[in-house]
């Protein structure tokens, strides 16, 4: 996507031996790149949250291997970093997913190929999430298209988080389909959940605005009543682990506003690209570790001061407790469908938009 | 209520032309009294939340009338005065309660009289209100204990926005009746909403620290994920509307809490004084009037900067688009019961439970 007229990916590697990222934690008060040349940088990014998004965590650390190798490429050395970057978020699924693919590629490799392997392959993940989102938002373009065809008129969707070209490489999830549908000419406006205590809400606000796209931010209490009154036509948010049955974990929130779509007969949609989706998982509600963050993440709130610095203020201090979450689980019951990059399908009916795909794997 | 061993009412005469508030826009940041002494002043502390919550803004319109009357007790005033304050904030009906009060009584007396018989009534409303929120307090202390003796251990009670005692001229709503619980040698502990966008939740979080009530701060996302996990036991808010047929309507996001509820199987309760029942309202959901407030409400986040001074960030700027709507309707089907100060009844029993008084209205 474009910053200023500038094309821009959310990581990309930066000569041989680094990547570069963008520093996710400073938007949109100040835009600034990290040029990470080791794994523990990386694995230090992914906690931060100065790269943050399901998929773009796993391609991240696709490349915190790849920067292990090259200084040590080891049996041991490949181990070590696989362990150490699946420790630093354990919800979403991807980070596993591509560390696996990572270490399933590289163990049958003489070690003094490992190096050159692990930086192609991490660029074949990169490359393979873009195709996929730019699938996603096809598909989910469409339901925006068809929501338009019926009403006439602007579609609202509503998003939590920020499933945008920032959470991936490239495109985005959900915003992937808002996108697409704007640039087909689809009339479509977003209420942007602020999204506490992170507030990725306006990362999306920020997105939104330099693509051009309608958005109002609304704080994250308020889409029940929105979606009370008939002003929001379709619920659509990304996902960060996502049961074979169609139960989807996304950031804490998403399950209260998939029961007020739910309660007021709005679809919610969730955009899942396929590395999302843990084939394994039977039980999302007792199956998936949900990460509790710094109690800070809740206290202090980052923005701008009076003079339009970057600045940040306590809304609590050290004397309160706090307890900081950081996803919750939609049931399937609740889910309209899943927009993949195959398609969109019920939950019940994910496995058989897969069944190709996992008879193989 | 206590803040450094001073006793304090929220709202109280201040000599014989005044009455003193504590400037609830600067807590818990800044503790601050302010002085009124005309009408118009009353109305703007109303309008810019330095005095909130639905009972208590009825009691200070009540005084507001009764200033408006020192300076002149005519018709042309009083009627200027009860529009004036009425138009202050549109949801809570407990402003029109005090103000129609106000009113019918002055009416029919005589100017010279109305000043000193005005100044009266507001008084004894506001001390009817303590006297309700002691009796709501005992009533819902009561369901807290019934959870207790039953799980013996800690009740776990999760409440939204502010209905303490800053929020009344004493003892609160729904936290009367966590203060009582307490106070009696119940355990409980408190999930505390945040309540974005005006983070009332820290003045609840305030209130329960002064009281020695243990608690925890949660962003508005939270709680779905709590109520899932089986961590909450009951839910338990106030309101600023209730329906005649039990839908309650209160502070924004309420209603998603109350959804979650009702999902796993976790009671609601809403603790509502008689005035803020509107034995009106039939259909609260399209006969409510839903405040909108300013976006800069939503953009500007209060706290302390790193030097522990009261400060503000922007987190958002004017080009950013923001909805605040400030309320919205749980209705009646997801709400296990109301606690008034006749008693708990269920939402379909709330008429039987105040029948003798609303024959006699």
């Amino acid at each position: 996507m474009r910053i200023d007229g500038v094309a821009w990916r959310s990581i990309a590697p930066d000569g041989a031996d680094a990547v570069r990222i963008i520093d996710q934690t400073r938007l949109p008060y100040a835009f600034a790149t990290l040029r990470l040349q080791r794994c523990e940088e990386v694995a230090q990014a992914i906690r931060s949250m100065q790269v943050r998004g399901a998929p773009l965590i796993g391609v991240a650390a696709a490349y915190g291997i790849a920067l292990a190798m090259q200084r040590d490429p080891g049996d041991a050395a490949l181990e070590a970093a696989h362990t150490a970057l699946l420790a630093t978020r354990p919800t979403a699924v991807n980070l596993r997913w591509a560390l696996d693919r990572m270490r399933a590629l590289l163990r049958p490799l003489l070690p003094a190929r490992r190096a050159g392997a692990s930086w192609e392959e991490a660029g074949r993940i990169a490359e393979e999430d873009v195709a996929i989102n730019r699938a996603i938002g096809a598909h989910g373009a469409e339901l925006i298209a068809a929501v338009h065809r019926r009403s006439g008129r602007p579609v609202r969707v509503l998003t939590h988080c920020n499933a945008g070209w920032i959470a991936t490489v490239d495109y985005g999830t959900a915003l992937s389909a808002v996108y697409q549908a704007h640039d087909a000419g689809v009339p479509v406006h977003v209420w942007v959940d602020e999204t506490r205590p992170r507030n990725q809400g306006l990362l999306t606000a920020w997105e939104l605005a330099a693509h051009g796209v309608p958005h109002t931010l609304i704080v994250d209490n308020a889409g029940g009543l929105l979606m009370q009154r008939g002003q929001v036509d379709l619920v659509l948010v990304g996902a960060d682990r996502v049961s074979r049955h169609g139960d989807v974990c996304n950031k804490i929130g998403t399950y209260l506003k998939a029961l007020a779509a739910f309660d007021s007969g709005v679809p919610f949609y969730a955009a899942v690209p396929s590395p999302t989706i843990d084939w394994s998982l039977d039980d999302a509600a007792g199956g998936i570790e949900i990460e509790e963050r710094a109690a800070d993440e809740v206290r202090w709130v980052a923005g701008r001061d009076a003079d339009g610095r970057p600045a940040r203020v306590a809304i609590a201090d050290g004397s309160t407790a706090v307890a900081n979450p950081g996803f919750d689980v939609t049931p399937a019951r609740l889910v309209t469908g899943i927009v993949t990059e195959r398609g969109v399908a019920r939950p019940a009916e994910l496995a058989t938009l897969f069944a190709p795909a996992r008879a193989a794997a």
